[in-house]
């Protein structure tokens, strides 16, 4: 590969956004209801399991707003078990009471712009750690897809690679000082998905995505470069707030 | 955080517009339609005495026009409390009768483009009292999103912090003119929603919201650096209107 | 207001565009038809004699293609006002066999780029009537919203105030042509709707619109700074036709 | 008009795009398929009639893709007749097995850019035959909508008469070269609908679409100035073949 | 055609992704579901069939995330089979089990950028093979639609033909580096569809299609002239897998 960055690729991700048929989940019986939420329950042990067994990662938050009621965040190693996951669900008996409301497929990325060169990153168990990641269980999640901008005088893919990685390295610096307080997740999308690239963020505190992303928008990458999609942020759900949440 | 304004953070909100399924609602049992009303009137009393408890604020409008027919704008201190929100709302039946038509999801933010060196602004309490408001009771609401541009020749992000302070404080300038006649709560949604801030105002008189946006307009700050979602305008809604609006 | 021009309101102005919803009024019974039908001409009633008390105004037209059937276009007094006849109509039995299409909120507007200094135009009963207007019984309506472009190079809004009066100027002659053959009504929806403006136009021959906008959009205003939005044109509406409309 | 070309317009254009809703067709009861199939040829055996007596024309053909199953193209001297055609379909039968897809209003119009001084077009049968046309009976029909751009330095309605004269000269000089393969009519659509024009192509064989318009987009008159909306290719429907097509 | 491309043409192709009804579907009896699926599988057999007359190629496959379930990519000789393909699939049984997501309606094609004068390309078995080709069954495929852009100075069709030559061969050097890795499809939709090319490509490793995608991005070709459409991406449907995915 000539001028573009090198990439290194992990597992593949389905963000699977769902919404909530509030109206027939309560028309349901009791008998109904018990057996949905026995089914998602009984999905989300399976998934629990694979992650232990270092086969893939899920992760499952209530998203805030009407754009969606969750999402499930599915890392796995091909495609077909990504389908697999899906179809599992749209057959579960959950999946009456939901509408599908956004997705989007991906794969972890770790861009090259910064790898020594000689070094071999494979070899490296940090960096598959971070290919094949087990999600956070942090309380927040924030994702949003992006492109880099091919607009007139702002064109990223016309830059040089010198100067791509100068940028880069900059916005990186700014990422590093939320080490701790943010968990970024890239996962690339050319040829997946509408936009270039995916991003996953995960946090204690909400307020720290906005911290995050406002002070990325005044570095040059971003403010020249970057395009993005729809913003959804979310709250960690878990077996009893899951519960909770479909208590009606 | 180097060249990006400080900003202080508030309440999160919720702006959650709804439309009317009014065939359901007019086919729907008159003891159904009490008990709805019912359910909305309990909630709205319990978010009134949250707010006077001071643990949030929550505006209740009708909207004019197709686009929504009622918004519940809702301030609370956490993103899990505003999912609870509209998960209460959603089991309500009242929601039976409705549709999500748009929400937006927010944080309160004061910028600090015009704060003094050596202040510490979270020790005044006017500007607590304006990060963590009880929403006006004015007749009239207008809400909408926006962005500051990134477009060629006109990029906000790349202009520096001083020609951005000038810019900002002439255009506070405009706003100042309307105290009296607008109130405006500006809420942050960089990385909570697809633009950069949401924009909501109050007013006795709903002709001040034209005049205002249209006189900011002008500006160079909207002029070469706005761009704005869709407007929403509505009339406040009370225990009586809501009995009102809801008599078929 | 600095360099914003003066504008004067009247009346705000509610377009209410709407589908009708044939296969279910093929199916109701003759009984419900006849009592639906009752109701939109006691409303047009009611409407008609609103407009003789000088308290609004209500043109009712077809709209031809799929973008809508009908259009009731209402002027009135308040934001509330116009609230209360969408709601009268939604409460109707005919609004059980219609769909909203589209909707527009704005308010009757004169713009002061031609008013002489010194000169009262409240005074002035012409200036009144053009406000507060009684709407034309044409045989057509073409309604489309607009923006004036901020966009690189043709940004409107950064021109000083003589050259857009200038412009304004020469863009009136070419209406002012078609005095007797269209009849423009100018909405301001700054802070209310969408796009900035909606404009509606009503003539005796529909060809006149197309020759009108046509004609305007090699003047510099609509050519370098003209957005324009959805075009929507119709056919009036009377008691004969309506029966007509809606006899299967 | 000034600087505006000069037009000639003929008959109003309604081009009436429809998706059949095959699962209602197919639960209908037999009988109930052959009153609707009865109808809708009745309706096009009166607009044949009506072709006959040089009242209008009416195209049928089926779309390939998902964006529609058919249209119905109409062409007739007001908006009111339009407006009928369209509320006849409505009302008939197979409407209530067909969902609105798309639709356009136009009118028929010829350019003077190449017009003679002198020469009064409307005493030139050719060019009354022209604006007043019966549609060809070709295997294929192509439809899009186009406006000229008005785009920083790309602005067609800042040229001059002269240059855009010639510029449309040398783009007719394209049209003619595919003369005998593709039969197109031009409408305007300013002021009636959300492009400028309308083309609808005829050809026999349907590749000759994409060469002409492929060729043509070299042209600075679609390179520089031309934006495209949606195209809908098809194959003409006759009595045949609409029963084929209905027959499940 | 003076200054375009010549270009080859072979079969047109149908895109036709679909989203199954899942509630449908499980609410369906056995016998029912058994008798659709029956007819899917007959209707492959019979597309088999042609495919081995040479009469046409049908590739099938699973959509991953929530814009399809499953795209039927039809090549045939004409318009009208591509329709019947179409009419075929929607009077089946399993068509009451699913919505139409999107599709696309192209003509494959061969550019002739790199053709030596003097050579008549359709003398050449390759290539005709490579215009009406039996489609691979490779695991996965890619499909996007694309524009060459017309944006201010980056306008491909004001190049000049050997500048336009110049960049395709360049751009085709990245494309035979993924020879044996991904297989494309160039087809040519100009008249025919939205867009002016659809692009499908099929590869063993999915991660291919990233890989030649993203590089392709930093070729001026891309760079500069690349608009591109939504990204679908799949796993090959066979007749196990079919069952299994239909399978409640």
């Amino acid at each position: 590969m000539s001028d573009a960055a090198q990439t290194l690729e992990g597992w593949y991700v389905l963000h699977d956004f769902r919404t909530i048929d509030w109206q027939a989940w309560k028309q349901a019986g009791a008998g109904e209801r018990a057996a949905a939420l026995d089914a998602i329950q009984s999905m989300l042990a399976d998934w629990n399991a694979q992650e232990e067994q270092r086969e893939g990662s899920t992760a499952f938050y209530a998203i805030v707003g009407q754009k969606a009621d969750f999402v499930l965040m599915h890392l796995r190693e091909t495609l077909e078990e990504l389908n697999e996951l899906e179809n599992r669900f749209n057959k579960s008996p959950l999946a009456a009471f939901t509408k599908p409301a956004y997705s989007y497929v991906s794969i972890v990325e770790l861009s090259n712009y910064m790898s020594k060169p000689g070094e071999d990153p494979l070899q490296n168990p940090d960096i598959v750690a971070r290919l094949k990641p087990a999600l956070p269980k942090a309380r927040h999640i924030c994702f949003y897809p992006m492109n880099k901008r091919r607009d007139g005088g702002d064109n990223w893919y016309m830059l040089g690679m010198d100067e791509r990685r100068a940028m880069m390295r900059s916005h990186g610096m700014i990422g590093r000082q939320y080490a701790g307080k943010v968990k970024q997740i890239i996962s690339g999308s050319v040829g997946f998905d509408n936009w270039e690239w995916g991003v996953t963020l995960f946090a204690e505190d909400a307020l720290q995505f906005k911290k995050l992303v406002y002070e990325m928008r005044f570095d040059e990458v971003s403010a020249r470069y970057g395009d993005f999609g729809d913003f959804y942020v979310g709250n960690r759900l878990d077996a009893d707030k899951l519960v909770q949440l479909l208590q009606v």
